[in-house]
């Protein structure tokens, strides 16, 4: 290779979108946190002890020896028949396969809902704080991305009709939110509905840990409230796993047409092969067996975090919440403390965290920030979180 | 579900693109061809009977017992490293793995492309015809494209000069193309080179077919001459399966950073398990035993095509090519009849094919159509080809 050849000739001209990505601030921290012997809360990972391999395994081996070509062969960009059905069934309301569209993992759902519904300054509504994902699928399309204040309870109804204006959507993650780990509550759930019918502002509904309760399922999904006024999204990756690269999401008719047509713009379909093994999987009421396992391993892990939060943190101005299902919980530092100036002393004490700032589409709490407790054991979360409050307790203050 | 569910309410409103996404002609007339009995022609399916399912259950088997809890989670939005050093390996010029972006099927890298180079409004140049799949990655970035003149070398390369204007690319598909079956000389591949140089105009290859080669590999990949000013695009689909949806795109460093960011906000990355498997299946020199019994099946079954065109169509002034690989083969109809028109007639006798005119980013040539040699069996392309003949026979001239 000749020098000149490392750079791009004069002729390329990036788009404006491109001009404007930037690796994010969270994967660029998160590379620090990867250092051997760090305890991590940072990841977003599920915990790789519930991926079911035998199940995968067993399906592997049907799919290819009854059906492999046909597995191997391109296929419908909406998805393979039985696992729209299987999805269709799998929902709280009555929903026709024919509304399903599988998806390339739930991130290709919010691309192809951008390509969809956001034009250049579109606005588009979030809660405070987001689904930091979410923002970066939404950005390729230029959208205003405008945070509606939110508190414990979900997305603050008062300031949504304030700010609603002439916006696309709200995009909403109501059950065990990431980052924060919250759930939107039963009368919110009501308000937020109620409201969006007046204001007739459709909902963007995303729903990856809504299976991962550890007391008791979480409330109804906004879409089986007001189906044609909202896209919902689910994800095989949190219940099965994430390698397979599956999820899916329900749209009104007239918008599921047009987002089948982005889909085969942008990818042609989900894997075939895939689809077929988790249809396979599927099968039997697998995941009515499989997903207590999970909600068991986690709701421990979310315990011995809470004890070891409650342990260590006596005496420190250190707010938390306890989140009643998925894998994550938020925090919130003493006055003074600024979570991405506290991460590199706490990964030299051998613990990580995501700083919260990243998830916040306007003004950030710098204080504030994410912990997973599903990938590290009891004894991990114990020393880790020790670890953190120790690097608080000799945190200067300013 | 109550019947107002199933209109959407008022307040979506969909984006410019969307409004313009209409299903394309070609999906539209497949419908027709799918019926029971029919030869078609038409798909632009690679043959079943080419995918090795006895080494991807070797794979599935090895990949799950091994390594199945890391191939099942997440991972880099870059792509499986091993992976992306067997692609460079694989290339015939020198490529840094730190180049390589495994994508979710060749089509996921002409999306991420126009994410990255395209504006609204922006020029994009492609031959004429061209692949209409790329045309449709292209549309929700929402491009002007202009068709460049090309014969059965390639583009014209003074059209080319007097059009570049402020193009972002040129987008070209230079082995055995997808619709014509046509591949670019050396003579021309050196002169598109040479003036792409003088007039900073960036190239887009596109290479799916590269591998099926009948007697002698096509001359070098523009890339391989001119790799600072080019994006390189492959695929697995036809050389082992398209249901995996893996390819892959080689940019220069800069662009190349630039399609990491938008691939991950578009699906994360490319399933793990997948990359895995075909990682696992190209070890050991697989692909030098595999992809020659392809080229057989497909040559021996091209020849079979031209065998019947000579037999079939003589006296008529029905026009075809002979492709040097690849999988389709490209016709023109008599003065005055209209390929789309002719299509139903040709249905009613049991033959199937796909009208070119929808291939054509410009003005349209309505006798053209595209004939796929693969998946139809030396009998079927005989009584095919005879039944396609006697409808042009009978077809009323205007």
């Amino acid at each position: 290779m000749k020098p000149d050849d490392l750079q791009p000739s004069p002729g390329w001209t990036l788009s404006r979108r491109a001009g404007r990505m930037t690796s994010s601030a969270i994967r660029d921290l998160l590379k620090i946190t990867e250092q051997p012997g760090i305890i991590s809360f940072a990841g977003g990972l599920p915990s790789p002890l519930t991926f079911p391999v035998e199940a995968f395994r067993a399906a592997c081996e049907k799919v290819l020896r009854e059906d492999g070509r046909s597995a191997l062969q391109y296929a419908a960009s909406e998805g393979y028949a039985p696992l729209r059905e299987a999805v269709a069934a799998l929902l709280p309301w009555k929903v026709d396969p024919a509304q399903v569209l599988i998806t390339t993992g739930s991130q290709q759902g919010l691309d192809l809902v951008a390509k969809v519904l956001v034009d250049q300054d579109s606005r588009v509504l979030v809660e405070t704080p987001t689904y930091l994902g979410a923002l970066q699928a939404f950005a390729p399309m230029e959208p205003q991305v405008v945070g509606i204040a939110s508190d414990d309870e979900g997305v603050d109804i008062a300031d949504l009709a304030r700010r609603r204006g002439d916006a696309r959507f709200l995009y909403v993650l109501p059950n065990f939110q990431n980052p924060t780990g919250r759930t939107m509550t039963e009368g919110r759930r009501q308000a937020l509905v109620q409201t969006a019918r007046e204001l007739a502002l459709p909902l963007v509904e995303d729903n990856p840990y809504g299976d991962l309760w550890f007391d008791a399922p979480p409330p109804a999904p906004l879409a089986a409230r007001y189906p044609q006024g909202t896209i919902y999204l689910g994800s095989f990756s949190k219940v099965l796993a994430p390698g397979l690269r599956l999820g899916y999401l329900v749209a009104p008719p007239a918008v599921a047409s047009k987002l089948v047509l982005a889909k085969q713009a942008a990818d042609l379909h989900s894997p075939s092969f895939n689809q077929r093994l988790v249809a396979e999987v599927l099968r039997d009421g697998f995941l009515e067996r499989h997903v207590p396992t999970i909600r068991t391993l986690y709701r421990d892990q979310r315990d011995a975090m809470l004890e070891a939060l409650a342990r260590e943190m006596h005496g420190l101005d250190l707010r938390w919440n306890a989140p009643a299902g998925g894998m994550f919980l938020w925090a919130r530092l003493p006055a003074g403390i600024d979570a991405a100036r506290l991460l590199p002393r706490a990964v030299a004490r051998g613990v990580a965290f995501v700083p919260g700032a990243a998830f916040y589409a306007g003004e950030a709490d710098a204080r504030t920030l994410r912990l997973s407790f599903v990938t590290a054991s009891r004894e991990q979360i114990a020393a880790g979180i020790a670890a953190l409050a120790a690097t608080i307790r000799e945190n200067p203050r300013p």
